[in-house]
């Protein structure tokens, strides 16, 4: 497809690889305050994807376990009443330690609590949201209220937008919205990037492109969604910079 | 297999694709509140089926988020203290809004806390319970003293009974009981068909037929459950009136 | 590989079958309070086992769930209000009724919570502790003073030291390190062997053994983590004696 769509830019296999080794290298623990639906696919792909998943959520320990993590990734799904109390330890850690933190606000139309937590979150600056558009949608005016914030809303076409400038990712497979918790997984390696890449919209971009043309690659090889979710997991820990490239369409 | 079996009829390929086809066309959403262990195959099911997941239990948003289901499924595997406070507000929500209410009695025999909230979500009427034999076993005195309630008993031989009359489903396989949380998310299914289907009966019987052939489909090519429960949900999303015509015995 | 490694001895193939076997045989129950990441998988490797998985956590429910348990497993991964009410009724359980405990001590370096709640339950005498070489490190102290305790540390080698001596297993396969969730399990099927088999020593290396090789079974056929998941259920349910002997590299 196009590297360029509607006058933004997608980012080079070479940038994508990039960040990626960085991960690799790094293996950087993301702390995932996620929905219980979501918790078991988010840690095999961050795993996959190289990093470390943590899941603290009991309001006595979320900060100790959080502090050394690279990365903190708050999804409201499922939210619970310990998850909660957990929420401002987490924005603590991630303000006195200058950690970037991904915000993923599931279904957040649907949910008067949720939208105001994501309020709060929002009150950190420099947060990235990920969600789908209707998610996005319903926080417009939060996000317009809010400071620094790296937009990154999925859906056929990603598309994000923040300080540095905005970025549109053309790659996936619409089995992807056939599995639970892909898109709060993408939120993860999201956040992921951030912990190894300052830009949080080149991080966003490199985690979506790899994400993307690994469920191409998974999808060429599924029978239905049950076997796409497996794929995709062992598509995404092969990902390399050739594989990159020739989805990209770039000349070797 | 023989479509009468002591006495209890099973539905046709034609009236079971009907419903199926209605949950492709709406796309129901259902509210599961469900154990932990299953959530993640349950909402995987539900979107191989054409059906939508949403899995609130946040005493402040569940009513929220239920409200524009239109399924609920109570689950009482894991019960959490959440999940305890979310269950009152569910069933107000079912009441005042005539939604279709599954009752999913995991292991009930042996907890008298599930034996007591099933007893209170007896209390509404018209509720659907999918349990196996011992559970349904368990709750038989609260099942005889409930108003209207459709008893679905799976096993080798899945019974259904209620106001319209009985069912027998023969379909199935004995890997669905080596992989957890496969009846569970049977009850999601059978909440998916309540939501597009007023007759109880016919709803169970249809989720049932779809799920029990899908799941001989998906037999037929594991070598064990772990790619069992990967097959099932490939065959599931692939189920359409032929498959179920052959897999029937009904000539084309 | 050499059945001898610094002194410490395997278990012959037809030793491990044989606690195998009673597993098969007796479908031992294992109330495991574990982590939300772990709980699906943990409960579909103790299927696989021929045992059977129970995760009540509710402080009014889990002793009469637990009491008929043949072992419980404490995870302290992900611990929750509810489920840090549930350990003092799971101990008592286990105290009362002479039941295997195991422990796993996940991420214990990283909190103090899970530190102080490791230290109750080593209260107990005779408790099982499995955990990579981090986590024991972090409890040594704990473990110094504890009563008979298992020590059950795997690793690239698992090493088991008890009261009856002291084994090494040297079986398994580095994509079990990136996957979520398998090490937890581990922790379980150790639970289902100690159900079955009263020196804990005997019990975790016949645990790890199986594990171990259905390991190696599944990494020979993976196209990566996601694949390797799926086939490490199929091949911990396919184990038997021939391969165990096949794969020890003993003579049949």
């Amino acid at each position: 497809m196009s590297a360029i769509i509607s006058g933004m830019a997608s980012l080079s296999a070479t940038r994508v690889a990039a960040v990626l080794a960085r991960v690799a290298e790094r293996s950087p623990r993301v702390h995932c305050l996620t929905n219980t639906v979501a918790q078991n696919v988010t840690a095999n792909m961050l795993l996959a994807f190289g990093a470390i998943p943590s899941m603290a959520v009991h309001v006595d320990e979320v900060a100790a376990v959080a502090q050394g993590a690279g990365a903190i990734l708050i999804n409201l799904g499922t939210i619970s009443a310990d998850g909660e109390l957990a929420i401002p330890k987490l924005l603590e850690v991630a303000r006195d330690r200058h950690k970037p933190l991904v915000l993923d606000p599931v279904f957040v139309e649907l949910s008067p609590l949720r939208r105001h937590i994501a309020r709060e979150v929002l009150r950190l600056p420099d947060v990235v949201v990920r969600g789908n558009a209707a998610e996005m949608q319903a926080l417009a005016a939060e996000l317009d209220g809010a400071g620094r914030v790296t937009r990154v809303t999925t859906g056929r076409i990603d598309g994000i937008e923040g300080a540095s400038g905005s970025l549109a990712i053309p790659y996936g497979h619409p089995l992807m919205t056939r599995v639970t918790g892909l898109g709060c997984a993408s939120s993860a390696l999201v956040a992921a990037c951030c912990a190894v890449e300052p830009d949080p919209v080149i991080a966003a971009g490199a985690a979506l492109t790899a994400y993307g043309i690994a469920g191409e690659i998974a999808a060429a090889k599924s029978a239905g969604p049950g076997s796409f979710a497996v794929n995709l997991i062992d598509a995404l820990a092969g990902i390399d910079e050739a594989l990159l490239r020739r989805h990209m369409g770039e000349n070797a």
